[in-house]
């Protein structure tokens, strides 16, 4: 099959090895897959990836041992974890430690025609929600996980920096409980539509208060300290990007402020899929260009400095 | 007046002025002074202080401009701080931005002959508490602040890294919902009274689960390595000690193990004094030597080295 491998470098591969059915998985045939920051610092080197890429993708199921999931639209979880251990039977299964992670962590990702996952990973995706929308529900689910981690309340005055794709998905996800949005970024051209929603942006030289809750999806030491910069004395900074290097961070001042710093990562996918079919999160002006498979390599150097780029398979 | 002094260099001083009687304060005379770590940190340059030292007090009111003060035995607060602006209206006083630090910040400290501080801050001791024992109320709510900042669940396993002063007032603290609770240090001569506690203590080197909750009392960087590696995922890590140095942290991991990282200090007053006087908490151990105020230099050089120091005024 076709696929777009890394294996030290980033290549378009026309006979990669179909994956092989196995006990409890199921094979699935992606429409359309998106190309994430995380997708970006893999080339970069990060978790040391070799393999298939892609972890965002909405597809169909072309083969199951159970055949009730066979023909049916799916999203998936990416991380296949054992589902039996203590860690996986308190609820954190995405944080099992004898997962694979589609696309990240030794295990075959979504850039290909086919790809697998364990079927207690996938979710039927509601007939009113498109694969253009359906596509999203990963990245999604990492931004609602910041509801699912923090009691946010609606009073709460919350920052997010960072007007990439992940930012813009947090700042929608963070107006719903009623709190008031500020956006920080440096690319005013993606502002226009989020004034309309309710969520203020401007850049980085023009916030100067304070907020209970700051989230940085920046992924870059500058924009940590900019998050750091405008947490108030006991809020909360989420980080939701990963990034190669170790950060220097004053824990000092964190103690002395008294600042909550919460890692956060993959989210749930059903309150992200109802929060599609609900339209209380709009998606459509995230994506800025799509490709066919076979485009992929173009298809990365226009992720690089755009919003959402898309596969079709 | 007799007071310590940190003029760049640690001085006894036969002659420092006396503090003057300002609107809304009280004098106080304290009793009892207790060396705290903090105090070991600001001789090192934290917070670059100059003038008397020591935060840790019980003592008597001598002057206040309300006279149903005077004569009323107290223990203190250490932020002073305006009590008007938004922070402190949110009930934050300890994070006003306008505040000064008794003995850490901007304001003469409680090791000296007398000491003042707004009535604001001030607690009376309870009847049945002495004044050994009202002389750990600044550190106890300090441990104390963990539970206000955080649900801690009694089926939570607790780790506490340092078994120093403020380890062990921590340990103390969160044995009393219930918590399974392991002290890990280095001095095996301090453990015997806490196995009485149910509390269990061990060496590093022996501990190797993860836990649900980890709190950071060493003050060094190798402290805090050994609490983030024994932290679950998903579970969380209270720093309690402020070091001057900036700490390297791996960020990407706390993210992807999504810890939530607390800054902690100080702690509310009141629920410390009803454990003191409930007797829920044994500070009487901790005592290790005491010194007459002149005798302060040597105190100083006693408590490198050992658990609380204290100063008889």
């Amino acid at each position: 099959m076709q696929a777009l491998v890394f294996d030290g470098q980033l290549r378009f591969a026309h006979e990669y090895h179909e994956p092989e059915l196995a006990p409890g998985e199921a094979i699935i045939r992606p429409h359309l897959v998106g190309i994430c920051n995380t997708d970006l610092e893999i080339v970069r080197g990060y978790m040391n990836f070799r393999g298939v890429l892609g972890h965002e993708f909405v597809g169909t199921v072309v083969a199951c041992a159970d055949s009730s999931w066979v023909g049916r639209r799916v999203v998936g979880e990416i991380n296949a974890a054992c589902f039996h251990c203590p860690v996986c039977l308190r609820g954190d299964s995405s944080h099992c430690p004898k997962r694979t992670t589609l696309g990240i962590d030794r295990r075959d990702g979504a850039m290909a025609e086919l790809l697998m996952l364990p079927i207690q990973c996938l979710h039927v995706v509601p007939a009113g929600v498109s694969d253009q929308a359906a596509v999203f529900t990963e990245p999604l689910a990492a931004a609602i996980e910041i509801l699912q981690q923090s009691h946010v309340q609606p009073t709460d005055r919350v920052a997010i920096i960072g007007d990439g794709k992940l930012g813009i998905l947090c700042a929608q996800v963070l107006r719903l409980p009623g709190c008031a949005v500020t956006l920080i970024g440096r690319h005013p051209e993606r502002w226009d539509w989020l004034g309309q929603l309710g969520i203020e942006a401007v850049a980085n030289e023009e916030a100067n208060s304070l907020y209970d809750l700051v989230v940085d999806c920046t992924g870059s030491p500058a924009g940590l300290a900019t998050a750091r910069r405008l947490v108030r004395p006991r809020g909360r900074l989420v980080i939701k990007s990963t990034f190669a290097a170790d950060s220097q961070l004053n824990l000092t001042m964190v103690v002395v402020d008294e600042i909550q710093l919460i890692g956060s990562r993959c989210g749930p996918f059903e309150p992200a899929l109802r929060l599609l079919e609900r339209g209380l999160v709009r998606v459509e002006p995230l994506i800025a260009d799509s490709f066919p498979l076979h485009g992929a390599l173009s298809a990365f150097e226009a992720a690089r400095h755009r919003l959402k780029v898309l596969l079709e398979v």
